[in-house]
């Protein structure tokens, strides 16, 4: 469980020559990071009269930001499994029947396809944490608005990030349909998510004066 | 220590209504985040024959990587501590004579300057972290590109996030020259690391195909 490691020993695995974890987790804590600031604006911002107005539009950030958070920390492990199934099912037996060598072929093929589908679904959380960091700086407590600020930029690192497992991946897969199709799921996250995080890191910078 | 923290234990801090950790703290992670991924796209180059003409380039910049990862791992609780003590300053008496007044304002300028200072060298040091990405995206392992690539993201988020420490802490600050100084500083940090950034960015998805 990559959460009760210690931060220190997370960045020593990181660096080391092994491969995971890697990029992929990276990504995940970038994001993690995002939600984490989004709940913080929103804990300084609920209960204060000055905001009472937006209280409960808050609230609702603050539930979804969680929620994400936790999805987030997640898939921090997710992203070891899938590249250890990729390397497992490289790692099998070539075979010498051509039915051993489809059945090889077979199993990388769908390795593949999980270890695209998981840094996507972690560039789809990141957006959601673009999202609600926008809201936070648009609407939250002005003493933390410069947090939101770098929630914003933690959670589009983040997506930014996963893109580049999802691409290193899609390009291995044969069935050209399911790539091209996660492929341009990720394009259009990036183009909205990019267009968010510019607008709200802008906000940020007018409102710190 | 931070470093020796759960990550999972971590996240809660952030995620929390208590002001520290913040966006400097995970401003620090993003950059120390950065110059690990560096560090193993450079421990995945070492000492391969087809790397061979690079290596001794590839060995300096880890030499280099692992020092900023250290630089930047001690730096989430230098930002603690400069926040701290800007709070504190804050909190003093407010004092009845001119002298008693002008002692507490004193103190807290003081304060606001080291606080400018701390969240400019954790930029200063993420901007280092990009600039040795760029290299291990050019010449590193093209087997882990996709993680140097990460690792230029992930440091250009801490800049970028250092930054809005800067700007919040310097605005407060009385001695013009100085706050427009470390602005200036900052500026030229951000130009740069920018133009690096996306060029190794674009680098990276280029050999990804």
């Amino acid at each position: 469980m990559a959460e009760s490691q210690a931060l220190g020993a997370f960045l020593d695995d990181l660096a080391s020559e092994r491969s995971t974890p890697g990029g992929g987790g990276a990504a995940a804590i970038s994001g993690a990071m995002g939600a984490a600031l989004v709940s913080m604006v929103c804990n300084l911002t609920i209960g204060k009269p000055k905001y009472a107005e937006v209280e409960t539009e808050i609230r609702d950030v603050l539930a979804k930001s969680e929620k994400l958070r936790a999805e987030l920390t997640k898939a921090i492990g997710d992203d070891v499994a899938a590249f250890d199934a990729v390397m497992g099912a490289y790692g099998l037996p070539k075979g010498e029947t051509d039915e051993a060598k489809a059945e090889r072929t077979a199993k990388i093929q769908a390795a593949l396809k999980i270890a695209t589908d998981v840094p996507l679904e972690c560039a789809r959380l990141c957006a959601e944490v673009v999202k609600l960091a926008e809201i936070t700086a648009d609407k939250g407590n002005l003493n933390v608005v410069s947090d939101a600020g770098v929630a914003v930029q933690s959670a589009y690192a983040g997506l930014l990030s996963a893109a580049l497992n999802v691409r290193v991946n899609a390009k291995s897969i044969k069935d050209r349909d399911f790539a091209e199709g996660r492929l341009a799921t990720l394009e259009s996250l990036l183009e909205e998510a990019g267009a968010t995080t510019e607008k709200t890191y802008d906000v940020v910078k007018d409102k710190l004066g």
